[in-house]
């Protein structure tokens, strides 16, 4: 098992990397009266009876709710929340989000407000969730003008990530975690060489390959983390392939793309947006334009009227003033980040549903 | 004007304690694009314009919402979140809670989730607000289950306490505010000498006595908070009287008691149960009494059903473990915290309905 250390002077917390751990749980239920864990159907489903024989001797509850990104909304919350307190939770009881990016979220953002918040434990199932979402202590739900609009930072106890669990993982579901792997291949360039090496093997989910990978990529964010915890400088060169890959979520109405193949997408047009700027050497794009296409994901927007994108973009937390921030990949282990006006993305934007995102 | 220092570390802030403080907000207004002042209808009509000169110059919008507990619902939540991202707010805006109690908790909340946490500040325009709830970064929101059961610890950026705001509060809105200012006198002897020697004075907000009295009551309270800001210790001692209070709130659906007046009751309450414990002298008992009696406030609980009390008592968030906690006056400048298990509350609230709550 790894044991990576996120820095937070007093939220400092631990993430677990390695293999059926809901074992090792006791050592971070100490003075707990009640463990309330979130998952859904799908989960519950697919890993039935997980913390059984670790939650045996506690008062705990297993609160089911539906799959999907539409569970992350005010109702879900009061739901939960209701659920919480009618399960007489006090402010000695914590919460384990078990699931996706969803029910980490969801689960993150109810165990902060219930009470003025409580304790509460990352326990990931998807790879995306396992190398991201998980770590670094961000909540949040959507409201029908974007996502994540309502949130807070707010980080867990500690993340348990079970290896393990990514077997019974859906294909898609595995291949849009490569998105943000390979994002943080764009951020340190010895990983994306890793990649780009071991590709089969994490295809295949060799579990060596695999902790050591999970492992490098939770090193990589705890460390932005630990330097910006809530996003005023570092931590944005996270959101590489996220400004579009954002919009392209919000105008499929989140149907379309899992958040990983969207940030795939927006990697990848964001990379063409470099190089129309000519800020990117061409050998680095076609290294990211290769990677991308390993993933077998489609980066075709023919399907999309692409003139929306820019609007949607403006609508995104990061941005402000009425101008539209990137963070751009210009070199390996280098990026820059820029904000551009309206009609300029607009132009690009207007280029790409006729064709002109073909990298060539 | 009196300057107090909340000391936070990177979430310290002042509170401004003075007339007319509108003019003064400039210099917290620094790297702001968009001001968003939520107020009541009620403080809406008594103040209009309170804002006009001093946000003349910046983009701003007065959201005006019913006045009353209820509005501290997920509803209202949803709402004025949906009224900052019409209004295109981004993280670089600011909020203004300007009103009493209610529209601090719920703006300070609303500022806590908006895009994971943007600025606030609290203008409160209730004596109650003013001494208590403005300051210490509690915010929170009900739900049918209890009183701020959801909630952040959030701090504003800084807090304008206008006394000649006081001038229009309605005569029982002063009064209950009077509940929490003897209770710092509680915490501090001195101060309950002052009360009980400028009483005259303070029932008639006269202005040099409330810039003195509202700033020493912050000044408690900023040091409590400072050394305690997420009440695992210290910060109990600002619930004296609150543990009955909050039960007598509950019980009467929060429509028989402003909350200044329930902490009057709950103080008289918690001297009683002191004294039957035989933990406070008599003498400082009947000098609780008399200044309590000194507010006007009938004591009598004839009109209630006692029995619940105890239940609703240990469904308050403070409490866990199936005991109920207080925090009981001994002596001047002298509590104990004393935890009772639910029968024995169980027994010396059934006497209270049976006219055994005289304190003689």
């Amino acid at each position: 098992m790894e044991t990576i250390t996120v820095e937070l002077n007093q939220n400092s917390y631990n993430i677990y990397v390695g293999q059926h751990l809901a074992k090792n749980l006791a050592s971070d239920l100490v003075d707990v009266d009640k463990i309330f864990v979130l998952t859904d159907a799908k989960i519950n489903k697919s890993q039935p009876g997980y913390f059984e024989q670790a939650l045996q001797s506690m008062e705990h509850k297993i609160h089911i709710i539906a799959p999907g990104e539409s569970m992350k909304s005010f109702n879900s919350v009061a739901e939960i929340i209701e659920a919480m307190t009618l399960f007489a939770m006090t402010r000695k009881s914590l919460l384990i989000a078990f699931g996706g990016g969803v029910i980490g979220d969801l689960g993150g953002f109810c165990a902060s407000i219930y009470m003025r918040g409580i304790r509460y434990i990352q326990v990931p199932t998807t790879l995306l969730a396992q190398i991201d979402s998980s770590v670094g202590g961000k909540t949040g739900i959507n409201t029908e003008f974007g996502k994540n609009i309502v949130g807070s930072f707010y980080q867990p106890q500690a993340v348990y990530i079970d290896i393990s669990l990514l077997r019974s993982l859906p294909a898609r579901e595995y291949c849009s975690g490569l998105g943000e792997i390979i994002k943080y291949g764009l951020i340190e360039a010895w990983l994306l060489d890793y990649i780009i090496n071991n590709y089969h093997e994490i295809c295949e989910c060799d579990l060596a390959t695999m902790t050591f990978l999970i492992s490098a990529c939770c090193r990589i964010k705890a460390k932005i983390v630990s330097e910006d915890e809530t996003e005023t400088g570092l931590r944005k060169i996270l959101n590489i392939g996220h400004t579009f890959g954002h919009a392209l979520e919000v105008a499929t109405g989140y149907k379309c793309y899992l958040h990983g193949e969207a940030v795939l997408l927006g990697m990848y047009y964001e990379t063409l947006l470099a190089k129309a700027l000519r800020v990117i050497s061409d050998d680095y794009a076609e290294e990211i334009f290769a990677i991308i296409k390993r993933t077998k994901i489609d980066p075709s927007l023919t399907h999309l009227d692409c003139k929306m994108l820019p609007k949607l973009m403006l609508g995104d937390k990061k941005n402000s003033g009425g101008m539209i921030s990137f963070i751009l990949p210009i070199a390996r282990d280098r990026y820059l980040e820029r904000q551009f006006p309206l009609i300029e993305i607009g132009e690009f934007c207007a280029n790409l549903s006729q064709g002109g995102g073909k990298s060539g």
